[in-house]
């Protein structure tokens, strides 16, 4: 038995904001974390966090403190044996529901203590998330799954079709990532708030380093996209993957006519071409677009978003965030979802332990769920690694393997003391 | 000029779960508000709140506090000068927007906020909400809305059609609701809270008061549903509305069966059959139980989502919250909206404040967009209305027509006093 005697909670900023890494159409900010810690009566601490973008991460962690009693006194054991009634006691609690419902800061910080809590069961269990997720029973994966507001879409005995189907083959497709890592984009070439020499740089060094997928930013001048694509593709060649990512800044017509304007530089997907919340604009933009993919989902609030993405053929690429959603047990829901619908995750990282995280997703989604690495690729993006005590591993465009257990987002002790907000050296330095 | 020079921010809670009112099938709470002022050099204060559940409001109350510097310094006639320029430096600060975007607590956030300057611009003014916003000329409510996202929907040219065709008769109309009111519906009757016996005994004395529009709960066994319907249908006659409320319980196909079981209590409408985020389902259930309307909003999250309702077919009745929205400007998108699409609007209400608040927004749709009473009506329930020094009347079913300045959320400072959380006299004495 561990059981939970403490949550502590930290707001961890870093001061990239300065730099104008991390900058899009719309968002510029300090990459920051709401960062976890439950500390159980049998030494092991859980860690789990949810990434923000600066101003208002001491809002996320309020938000984890408010749901703090849910957590604190229970067995990492008696959660497990009821999964869904402790991911309800968070995410249908009912007064804080009512600030969602399941989206924005309430459901991301029940996110960020959700995946501290797998965060202990792997450690407890001495595995990688990836590998526990793996190898569990699928009633346990079944068990842990919300199908309340997406039974319409997908009911336990498909999700138990899927995982059992999905597991056949799933010794050799260890031995090929083993061997190979899972593939990889980055996303370091092309913000906008890089020079256009900048980005030549970038994408030469990317290309140097093995990488045959990057993904740009777009969603300025579109003759600006424009002239920033060219210069991209023309560095990276015909048959690398240029993606784009417009961060939500058009508006679904616009979307449509400056897509026209981009198609001649073949880009692999546009994301987040509008609205996040517009599951029929995206389902318009993906049809005039055909075939370039419509890819959203980094801010996609819940499974019933990713439902209707789905149901609506709005997305070819479905690209969870690890986070956002409330952690482990709903992103296992868009998994199968997504599998049950052909389309391929490739989830959202970046920002603060997004790559830490998502990594044990992606193994997950090809060793039990999808099967397959058509169309399939996590998002890379080359900062604040050094911060966690088991960062990501990325060689020529591939993810190595993950080994050590639990779920890689546990922050070195001297980061988390040099960069909590206001009070840590980095950011006494600041002021 | 009147510049805005303090923002105060005061959690306000009322004992409420105590009592059971207010239950309903997924919410159980302390009625409270996150009660924003704005104080100005011209003497003059705006007031503006969100409405919670309880537990939580400190969080909506700190987000509140992020957006400070967005307001304090600047002059309301500045702000309405360039008003979506305003509303996005709130609702697309390009750090805090990660935290919805524009949902959840930092939406909630903003709205208590832009209503408080809208509170302040009437007050100046010198006249209700409604009259400000019925008398404003066109231009200037054009000039208020973000299209940002909604112009596959509605364009400024159509918006600029309806409001200078909606001003055709307003003075006919403002005779009438002098004279008569506007209609109102209460929802006292049947909380999921309330044993058979109460729900009896407030059936009759609703009817007694002169109320024909009702609503009960809905979501608990379905059995107990029916009873319950059968029971109040018993008292209320053939004639008078029943409309229920199912508080997103249901699942898209459970919806559709109970209320097949429903139907024969003659439901006026059903309202939040399933999760608030599933357009999609809505939309299915909608053709499901057609002629019942299907009627949500109370938390959808802003104007993307009531965009997809309505283009959808989903919802035949639209119940667009105050203050979940970013207040009157995201409300007045709403409203216009749902004028193009022929779909009535029938705010939320209830709560602490919300009647006090959409009488307004009823009064200048009937006066300025929508011009009609069919199917339009108020939500009215008779909690809290005693802390407010602008309360609602509602006389034999109908809402008054406020007059004094303002948008009528200014709590009595007593009130105030005795029930901010956790030191006010009202929480000392629970403790």
């Amino acid at each position: 038995m561990a059981t939970i005697i403490e949550l502590a909670v930290h707001d961890v900023r870093f001061p990239t904001a300065a730099q104008g890494d991390g900058s899009d159409a719309i968002n510029k900010g300090d990459y920051s974390a709401t960062y976890v810690e439950l500390r159980t009566d049998a030494g092991l601490t859980g860690t789990g966090l949810t990434f923000t973008n600066g101003r208002g991460n001491e809002i996320t962690c309020l938000a984890v403190t408010a749901l703090r009693h849910h957590v604190v006194g229970r067995s990492v054991e008696e959660i497990f044996a009821a999964p869904v009634q402790f991911l309800r006691s968070l995410t249908a609690d009912v007064q804080l529901r009512w600030l969602g419902p399941e989206k924005g800061v309430i459901h991301m910080a029940a996110g960020a203590i959700v995946n501290a809590v797998w965060d202990l069961r792997a450690k407890l269990a001495g595995l990688p998330m990836w590998e526990l997720l793996a190898t569990l029973p699928t009633e346990d994966l079944v068990a842990a799954i919300d199908f309340r507001h997406i039974s319409d879409a997908l009911t336990p005995d498909e999700a138990r079709d899927l995982l059992d189907k999905g597991a056949t083959g799933s010794a050799e497709r260890l031995e090929r990532l083993t061997a190979e890592g899972f593939p990889a984009y980055t996303t370091s070439v092309g913000w906008l708030g890089y020079s256009d020499d900048k980005v030549r740089e970038l994408t030469r060094k990317a290309v140097a380093d093995g990488w045959t997928a990057m993904k740009m930013k777009v969603g300025g001048r579109i003759e600006d996209d424009v002239r920033r694509a060219r210069l991209i593709r023309a560095e990276i060649g015909p048959d690398a993957l240029l993606m784009m990512d417009a961060n939500q800044v058009w508006d679904v017509d616009e979307a449509i006519t400056n897509m026209a304007a981009l198609s001649a530089v073949r880009p692999a997907w546009i994301e987040e071409p509008t609205h996040a919340d517009d599951v029929l604009g995206h389902a318009r933009i993906a049809r005039a677009v055909a075939p370039i993919p419509v890819a959203t989902g980094e801010v996609a609030a819940n499974r019933v978003m990713f439902k209707q993405l789905l149901q609506a053929g709005a997305i070819g690429v479905c690209q969870v965030d690890a986070c956002r959603v409330a952690g482990v047990n709903e992103v296992l829901a868009v998994l199968l979802m997504a599998a049950k619908f052909g389309v391929p995750v490739c989830p959202h990282a970046g920002g603060v332990g997004l790559c830490e995280y998502v990594q044990h997703l992606s193994i997950f989604d090809y060793l039990r769920v999808s099967g397959s690495l058509d169309g399939r690729m996590v998002e890379y993006v080359d900062h604040l690694h050094e911060h966690f005590t088991d960062p990501v591993t990325v060689v020529a465009g591939r993810y190595r393997l993950p080994t050590k257990p639990g779920y890689s987002v546990t922050l070195q002790p001297e980061s988390l003391r040099r960069y909590t907000f206001p009070d840590g050296a980095a950011w006494r330095d600041v002021r």
